[in-house]
């Protein structure tokens, strides 16, 4: 199987570089006879795109996603969904400073060592951008979801040393503002719930369901860091607090409490699936940084243009569709 | 794909019940010609099977692996190599205790539910004694591994509140004998070093590095989180402090700083491999316990008998397993 | 995945050298709380040990299958199933004569040469005898396919130049004799039926139903060709009489004819299907042979001992456990 | 893995309906480095699209094939290669007399009740249309396969009833144009030869030479046999006349005959690899024909317009390209 490919049963093989001809990807396994929702899939890259405001990061893209192959009179036909969505043109030029750098803890020396070549415009491959694909893929995950009733949320629970488990929109901008001021950026915890999976969602041994949705978060760039439940909050736990008993309710087995995080011996127990992401600082600041260029020759990279600060909001909606694939890979097995 | 499959290029398969005929596994893709330190294999299953001492639980098992495919006087054949650990004899009447209830925090409720089946027997296929396979097959990896001159280390850095890079086996019993004293159990933090990992290892963008290791971490039971370099601390931190700048040492192009945990954009950048596994407390305590029984009446719940208080260190041998199986599956391909 | 793995969603993976320690395999994704015929299985065995009488080979093997894995007081799990035949013991002096000999048209030489080392005792892994653990998984696969009402069937069509559609066991048995006292061994032809298929099974584009009962036969020692429905003949046809009308039989829709195999485009179009193996001579002949040794010096060959002089009768079982495993891997798809 | 895409390490996922917007496909595993030729794959395409004259369909297709991703300034970047050809329009009425009707051995019926639902237009998905993307991917095989000096051919060895091992182009055609004067179709046989194929290639149990040739060949619309070496009629003859003996030709281990073609055990042997594989007559044919239509009921089908009479001489690039598939995927494992 390639490594560009997500899941077993809903499939998301992902190609593009960030200034290639196009991005897209190919959706094997998605069922038969559904109506897509088009809109709320621009609306989910809208989210992307745009964060919620003007700390994010300036690229005009306007994202149009191109439906290649599977939909047929805007029902699926159970063959493979392809899309695209061309990137706007950049001058070559406007990337020649770091065609011959490697840029501190970005991945233009593994790349290149790995692959002997690679697409310097703006990261190629392992731009963010390319992430893209997991929107629109995730976003048709999300529309299979709902109806089994499940639903995703996420949540920007910290944001470099701010904790918080309701933080506006204004209280995020602010802080990236200030970030911004000092011309640095910051990192960020995701938090991530998912209401009404049923119980049995996951495999045992190797598939089990924080193992798929592990693997899905750490595909996503700058994570660096994954738990669910009370993760490694429990490490510092008593069994007899961390515990969830079971009790009837109404005839129905639930837990009492939820430090499982809605999972057991891989498998959802029908309570809340609730997990957290940890992002690293965008490497990108607009400070001088020390590096080496691809001759070995230590020298000083300096960025111009507009950049992120931090990894959110943007990646919320990226979070929400790995979780949507991960959790309909394992639903529909 | 199998999901008691772990692996694509070495591929491990395992089978096996707590108290079923045997447990065990089938590897393939092992390369040919190798000859098997028959005696590396049974340290390593040794330390899983006695942690350190006396706080560990005391099932009298001695695992013998018998080898039934695969190897020809001493050398892989290059085909499947299977192996089996036949389980002792328990008497049924041994479980009848929790054959019709569902203990908290243990996942006979889940494999209930999802199989309509289950043998309750020492939590079936959910025991920890399912992951022995892993520490076999490990344990080959690792001999493999060291061809490459990749050596892999764990150690316990937090137990419960208590934090240490470098506790001693006396420390971590002394530990764990007041928890047992409290009747209870406890979590831990595992941290790996893994040496010598040639740039390279890890494909974008599904089967990254930190992507496959996750995958294999959250297949050890108790394991809540992962986090790789500098983890969830990096959302605490600025891109200034956690950016890791390359430099030219010798004619090498190094990192002057390991943040990143040996890896930049999925791919191993040849610094060293780190990260950190939390693991909840073993939700199995000596006290009575509030529980459903499997006709969803509320009973009490409680344990005879002697149980690890905590999954440490028994669990360091498979956390390093695992990891070797992730790595040479990434390294062969 | 491994390449001893056959199927995705019922999962056969297989291990053993004909002389080594065991043979047998681990299914995963057998579903839960079946109830196992074991009498089907060991009479299924029992028809590839012994085909139908005295040509077929004499080697005393009691086959008896020790299940490890996967069942519970006769049921199911949904755990891997993994079971086991030990080999009879054999003296490695046995097998001297071939140690350093490439038999003609056996594989030898290209295990040797693929792995470096090879297991030469009966053939090791290259053994028909590898072939018994797709006749227990391949039994199992049978047992839930009828509850389907899936039934399949095989007939030897075919032994050298005689051809009937129905051969009696005495006339199969009086062609082989006359060829063994040639000291010779011969070809032969196995037609397969299997009925009450679905509409709907088989999944373009690479797994079409044709594709996957392919690599199935082609799995098997000794097959040389596969077509379905008229295959070879149909390019000797015109489409005016090899396509098959649709009609309107009592208010379902059915074909006229069945030119096509039960198959359309990839997918069974309930229909009876049914397709020709063909079965080259065994290698091992009763004369004097010329080949070369390991150091690549020519040698005669004179072999010793009862060998079979044709793969059928015995292959019918492992036939139609193959077309069992695939039927059943995609009908559960 | 989805069902779309072949190969584990050198792997195609192909999309697209006929009259959809786009087919194309994703190559993932493709070396980097690599310098395509893309003269060589536009003129593999013309050999698909226009058999060698008159007698081919007469769609007008530019084919223009458009590479979106993973090659920069000419070379592989070892990111996946996704590549898109347009579809000219078609006026979605052109397709109004088959809407509604099942035609004879196409593939609508199937598709229809599998997925309820399906694209009409000139076959959907089902069009060998939808091989077009193989025959790229193939070209990019069958290029990395020349520098190991791996050449594939193939023939057309019989059309309808006649045999030829060396037919000229003005030959076939006049039996194709024959055949067109009778408003008929006709089947063939293809025979494909792999030379330098080196000893080693094939993966014993599963993934033999021959499995994942058949495998290749049966995803090619209207292949109904497959047979490699004497296939067939290797069930006609004597163990005595069938084996290949070995021979030691100026030191290097070779075999006097190649009945065996080129594969023993699963294993290539180094001998020229060859195998036939049949297509049955093109279902559609310029007679009317007996059907039913999408309610029940019993109608007469004609077609109008220009249709292909045979799959040969237009299927040959595609053989091929299945071939160089095939090999390339086990011979980079």
């Amino acid at each position: 199987m390639g490594a560009n490919t997500f899941g077993i049963h809903f499939c998301l093989t992902t190609f593009g570089e960030s200034h290639g001809e196009a991005i897209g990807g190919v959706i094997d396994g998605c069922p038969s006879g559904l109506t897509i929702d088009f809109d709320m899939i621009d609306e989910e890259l809208r989210r992307r795109r745009t964060g919620t405001n003007s700390a994010m990061s300036q690229r005009k893209e306007s994202d149009k996603v191109i439906f290649l192959s599977g939909i047929f009179e805007g029902k699926t036909l159970g063959t493979p969904i392809a899309f695209m969505v061309r990137n706007e043109d950049a001058r070559p030029s406007d990337y020649d400073d770091i065609k011959d750098i490697y840029r501190p803890s970005h991945s233009d020396f593994t790349y290149q060592q790995k692959y002997g070549i690679r697409d310097h415009r703006g990261g190629g491959r392992s731009s963010a951008r390319a992430l893209l694909p997991c929107v629109v893929a995730g976003s048709i995950a999300k529309q299979i979801l709902s109806s089994y009733n499940i639903s995703i949320s996420s949540y920007v629970t910290q944001i470099g040393e701010a904790r918080s488990e309701a933080f506006s929109a204004e209280e995020i901008m602010s802080i990236l503002d200030d970030v911004k001021k000092e011309k640095d950026s910051v990192g960020a915890v995701v938090r991530v719930e998912v209401d009404n999976v049923p119980v049995g969602v996951g495999e045992p041994y190797f598939r089990k369901l924080q193992s798929v949705l592990a693997q899905a978060m750490f595909s996503i760039n700058a994570v660096k860091g994954f738990e669910y439940g009370e993760g490694f909050r429990a490490a510092s736990m008593r069994g007899s607090e961390c515990n969830d008993v079971f009790v009837n309710s109404d005839g129905v087995i639930r837990t009492a409490s939820n430090h499982s995080g809605g999972i057991q011996g891989g498998i959802s127990n029908g309570e809340k699936v609730w997990f957290n992401v940890a992002f690293k600082p965008i490497p990108t600041i607009m400070r001088p940084q020390q590096t080496v260029d691809v001759k070995g020759d230590e020298v000083v990279y300096d960025v111009e243009g507009r950049h992120d600060v931090c990894a959110v909001p943007r990646a919320l909606p990226v979070v929400e569709s790995m979780t949507a694939m991960a959790i309909l890979d394992l639903l529909i097995h």
